[in-house]
């Protein structure tokens, strides 16, 4: 099976051994190589848009949501004031976008390696990059690892949007990428990353616990069901330097209002 | 993309068009067609075998535990004395084995249409087929619909372990059989049906739960994730005819000894 055959893209990689998903395509919209990953747009039948990265689905119009808001809405909505919030990662602009529509949050600071990926998804996912037109946004171009450096002690809540751990995504799957955001959060900060799936990479997200719980007081895992990502479902690592912090009651009850504004397709 | 081509199975369907999962193949260890449909089943490279009925993913042993741990224990654990189980298809024998391990359930009936899945399973899926063992089931070859007849006011849950809703489990999401189940159920009787997938079809089951209102004074849907399903999730219809009965909250607790036995990998 090659990655795009007979109008089919698949999703070959041996992060999945053995299995496989296939959408079907009616056009590759854009295809480079950038100074860090090959990136694609596909156009698919079924699922909007899909932007690939290496090979890899991050994301399909179709099925975004679940994702997006479970990244965005879980830990801010964990911490009793998430006024500052650091992206790393998340080029495509869905969790800016989710944050941007959180009353709670008042500022988001986004560090993101790969320029290419913002103005793509700008040109060809619109309604993920409107994240990049807020005013609450001030955009960093470069290495998560070293902003965090530059900003210890600043961040309510720290998300991070990542790839894979191969690639240039490799090292944010690391313990000394943990350390890092808990020296860059305040005294009662919150993280969430990307933590790969419970079918898949069971002793990753174990070491990863494992690691956390050696740094944070309160450290917990969520999942969402995505039907385009391996498996169909992506969890989330979370942890909180709050002791008191339960990731599984929301703090704040949203008004009828503010729910109309953020819109929420799977929460 | 042909079923079968250069090692891989790959599952086309109209019923998720513009995606299809593939597994890698090492071998066809059966295929036939019987009275009711074509049943394969494959030695996989990473998923254990699967049983693949119509060219649809029926399980695989690397992931079948979730989806029959849910199917029969989310029933029975909300039932005050299920003594009595009807179990309608579940041919491979995953959710009778479920059953019979459950210690409030006395007397299983099963009812499977097609013998030959059963005979198949019990050759070629021993992990599944184990259940047909079991002293407190007793299996009826035939047409669950017409089975229920002539056994009304009988049992107190009813599972239904279908295929996907064309071919002959088509009439198994009908009204008309939701009724007849009613019927066969006895006063605080409770029913659990495979439920397809929200991603899927969400006006079928939207279809379902207002036509399951009208007959059962409680209603729910939970899901469960199973990555070689269509969008890797599969849901289930609960209805009860106890106004009491609250799907959210298991009426059983577990001992140790309990738990050892059941031997859960997903609940």
């Amino acid at each position: 099976m090659d990655a795009l055959q007979n109008g089919w893209f698949s999703e070959l990689n041996d992060l999945w051994p053995g299995q496989c998903m296939s959408l079907k395509v009616t056009k590759v919209l854009h295809e480079e190589r950038s100074k860090y990953q090959d990136i694609k747009v596909l156009e698919t039948n079924n699922h909007g848009r899909a932007l690939v990265l290496d090979g890899v689905i991050q994301l399909t119009e179709s099925d975004e949501f679940s994702y997006q808001e479970m990244l965005a809405h879980v830990p801010v909505n964990s911490h009793p004031n998430p006024e500052n919030v650091l992206v790393i990662g998340g080029g495509d602009g869905g969790v800016v976008r989710e944050l941007t529509k959180n009353p709670a949050v008042k500022k988001i600071t986004q560090c993101e390696i790969d320029d290419r990926v913002i103005e793509i998804s700008k040109e060809y996912l619109p309604t993920l990059s409107e994240g990049f037109q807020s005013p609450k946004l001030t955009l960093h171009l470069g290495d998560g690892f070293k902003f965090m450096m530059e900003h210890e002690g600043e961040f309510d809540v720290i998300i991070t949007d990542s790839s894979d751990p191969v690639g240039p995504a490799m090292s944010l799957f690391e313990k000394s990428y943990y350390e890092r955001m808990k020296k860059a959060l305040k005294p009662d900060g919150i993280i969430c990353s990307q933590g790969e799936c419970l079918w898949l990479h069971l002793n990753l997200i174990k070491e990863m616990q494992d690691f956390c719980k050696e740094l944070f007081p309160v450290v917990d895992y969520c999942y969402c069901s995505v039907p385009t990502y391996p498996s169909g479902q992506i969890g989330f690592i979370l942890c909180s330097l709050n002791p008191e912090t339960n990731f599984n009651e929301p703090i704040r009850i949203f008004s009828d209002k503010e729910l109309e504004d953020l819109s929420f397709k799977y929460l």
